[in-house]
């Protein structure tokens, strides 16, 4: 299996993400993680959003014409992804729809950890339009931007916190950590809650998107035509 | 009152925009239209928003600074919108909010009438984001293009006869035309619907959404900081 | 344009109303304001309005009889709305739904404050019939009787202390008034939430609604006889 | 036991209900029946509601000082039974929530039977109100008035029809006869709709709601006052 | 009347259970009670549901054959009510869709008062399933094993404790007393509740169960075929 | 990996199964398939559930004790799935939740094929419990029972039949074979589905059930403690 992974910001390494991702898939499946090339530096708001998608598209097109079967979008906003699944024929996922369907397998009401409260309205919506308004019992920012999620260990601490606090307040029973940028910290986490009396599910997005993604092409799947339909032939001018 | 019309696409004459939405605004509102600079001939999927929202952006950030109180993105599809009551600290409104929330309040169920097949799934998300599933009971397409729209008659018998289609098998109360390429026919579908015995309102969306302006404006109000939050600082490179 | 405005009340200076309304209207808008003959002296609970309501439909058909184009109920209660517009063919709103629905397009989450917990139901069931449930995140009470929020002073102070305290506490992202007699109060309270750091929208309900009122009038749009069916011929005799 | 059923209609003979309704409650269960002085002769649109409940509330009150022990309002649409709740200290209802949430725990869809196009609307809002709007699939006007309802033939063969197309069309697993002029009929339907293949519940609504009063009774059981709350005491002026 | 009452639970007197229910039921109503043969001593998990449902199942259709004409199964978590509603004619209740469509009659809002924390998401899952999420504000336990609830007088504080806090945390208009083993109770903490000045209903699940069997009796209803269809016939093979 | 594999029935060949599951798993996946040892012939019914799941369970003990890593109980009926999982530390999952969550992140709406109409009811409980309603626009039946199945091309026929029958009716985007029986068609019907001109997902529901076991088990995931809680310790008498 060829999987694209696309970094829909400006300013990461691709060798490092490629070292996170590379033990979440089975070994018979090949990475490619490709930046965009304008765009923020992290995604954060709808406006980030927007600058975004324009080039996150450019490469999901290039990526099926190099013969990938499959698209990450690595971000838990979803940016792109439903444009994205118009333009191609392979599966296209970003970490949320794969992270918070599995979450809901697992456990009645899921929490999601986010970065910041900006990102609560957006993520909400999110929420809404994937029919999950139920299962969701809150949404905490743990107010550290994306770019010092790097971090780690200030990162695991303060999404610690939050999921404690949640406990305390939501009763939620499943976390989806709701940042790609917060890669390699759910297992800690769920350890940790463990040994608070916690035994519950601490889902890392990414990982979670890259397994739903080997499903569906081992299963032949992609979005659905009808959901997602090929864009009209018109004309369009871009600068680009 | 100063508002700005944004044209989401390339590819129509200013003027004649200008000339449709006048008769809608109050003798002391003046309206000004301006087209985006790149992007598509008209805006029929998801593809389509996501290259048009930068430069509707750019549009609606100018608009701000040169004085303009309120921002009307003329678009049944509000793109862009979310993004933009990000940038920006006056009231900003595509046409699905301003017809729908004014559509709720005359009836109990509504028929949301639109172009293609493939905007149904994108208009029943935005259904779902802003909470209005239960008084949805159906969107239904007329299969013409929107850049076939200006063929006023071919229009207008086409929207007629899906109304009528929708009063027999989903039992809507109240229409709402979903894009604003039908601007000027609801008054008549509406006139043709009572002679057929159905009394029932026919919303144009671009008419609600510069009278929903005119009353924020007036009252003050622009939408919340708390759902819109402004981006953060940080660095975004574009190539335009 | 000519709106009726009729106070669902018996006490009150139709003149004082006048000129708390005036402001809100077009100045080609010619607002007439009446009180009911009997009733209640405030409408706080379902035994009012239901006292209330024949002496407000004789009223309603009256306006219409008199050449109004459009009937304003001034209560957020939206006491005899419905029946109302079963009665009429011009578009009738009491103060709920203009500010409720305005409200839903400006921001995800609202507050309604209302005057008394006795109020909290009645107005849930009005929510949850409008389909607003899942965009009212909490309804609080001030705790001042309708009749006492003349003390604009007094009713500005809770009607700021319950914004701040659902803001700690339930995450609104707009608010509502939702007691016309708190007229003339929305636009400071924004400031001061403002002021506060929190650039929130505050409705007032009854300049909403004469809003939607002009809007509707314009658009040649009144509520649907699909959802407000002309009441069937019979006897019926009152001791009126 | 002593219950006192209120007709909220001017014109019926109470002799001729209390017949009707006797066979419905237990030996040791004592009726009275009134019908309201004035009022419309049946009720079938908000604006009959209306007219009514400053009558019907009148009874009410009186029969708590007369020293019954519950209140049954003999119409499916609860007029007034909500202000009457208020007013009362003995448990109060109409005929449609005994009825609904009766129908509800036999099976998992609901589809009701109503006599007017016109009442769809307004049980539509009362099945919203009440948190029903998952259960039920359907509802169904018989297109006869209340008035004409008496004969009881072609009333059972207009229900029947609507029930079997109920079944053909929406699946519904059990019938709420939706109009308590439709008394004696149920059973007869249910037996009729079995002969033809569906062992359904046929629910007949004033039955429905006089065995609840009963069970409320012996449980020492009323409405809520936190969801009833008693008026404030104030000014009222009628003119009865 | 006859009524077959099971009890899903190996160790306990049936002459003491039949003291308890005999004083809700009429005159008329002639009670048996019978415990399983096998199974777990009281009803806390879903394996407890599991290992008790066949034998739940064998007394079911015993009691068919025996004459009765209704079937309580004693406990509030419903064990066995769908399949044995496949397998009979007859009523069939538990106490949960009694006492909860009860409540929903009598206000607006429920609390449901359970044993131990792990029952809450197994009745929260029959919350939606019966469709009374909306209604449902919350479901809190007392922390006293179902065998432990026999100590009346703890059992009793720990409710009206359960019952103080709700209120003042999650606005409950209703109390449902969500074990069948806390029979006796509710009538005392209603009273005790309204002396802390809170008029509102607490209801007994088993009263209400029973109530709710002879009501259906009375009125020749039982639960849809089109909801538990008759198991088809085939080969099924068991140790017992 | 090692995936126990549990046929809740009591008459099939479990090496047959290992046939048809083998190609479904990663190449280091083991599989090891037991059929329980009393029971019933098939699953069509809440009875036929109630009478397998105790021996569900006692397999489910043993598959944890034997050191498998993850149990799937090999139906869409999810049989004994709670129960299993408040008695064991590893993921179980019966085919259910696994299919439709995937099947929610693929399309809009859903339709699910089932075998009887039977299970009709049954399945749409199963679907509010996951807080899928919104999701899932029908459910059809086959008209097949379970042991006819293994006529592979009869049913390929019948289920084809369905899915443009939904389409023509429903408007589903994506498609669930409800039964496990179905096992090996999917690929099929979603072939002669894009022949007629839809270009849709058809989900194997064992497919799925365990590719998502691997993915938790490669992601160290099980069900939440906080939704599954283990049962108390007490006496429990069985006859096995």
């Amino acid at each position: 299996m060829k999987i694209k992974v696309i970094e829909p910001i400006i300013d990461l390494s691709e060798v490092e993400v490629l070292q996170d991702l590379q033990p979440f898939v089975n070994p018979g499946t090949e990475l490619s993680v490709e930046k965009i090339a304008f765009g923020p530096a992290s995604i954060e708001s709808e406006y980030d959003v927007s600058i975004a998608v324009p080039y996150i598209l450019e490469k999901v097109q290039k990526a099926e014409g190099d013969g990938f079967q499959g698209i990450f979008i690595d971000c838990f906003g979803d940016p792109g992804v439903r444009a994205a699944r118009e333009l191609v024929d392979i599966p296209v996922f970003g970490a949320f729809q794969p992270s918070m369907f599995l979450g809901a397998a697992l456990g009645q009401r899921m929490t999601i950890i986010t970065v910041l409260q900006g990102l609560v309205p957006i993520l909400r919506n999110q929420v809404s339009e994937n029919g999950l308004s139920e299962k969701v019992v809150s949404i905490r920012p743990v107010n550290i931007p994306v770019l010092e999620l790097n971090d780690k260990r200030r990162s695991e601490e303060a999404i610690l916190e939050q999921c404690l606090r949640a406990i305390r307040e939501d009763d939620p029973h499943v976390f989806i950590l709701g940042c790609t940028g917060m890669v390699g910290i759910a297992s800690s986490v769920q350890k940790r809650l463990l040994k608070e009396g916690f035994d519950v599910p601490v889902i890392d997005p990414a990982f979670a998107a890259l397994k739903m993604l080997e499903t569906c092409i081992a299963m032949g799947l992609k979005q659905s035509r009808l959901t997602y339909f090929k864009p009209p032939e018109k004309t369009r001018i871009t600068n680009r």
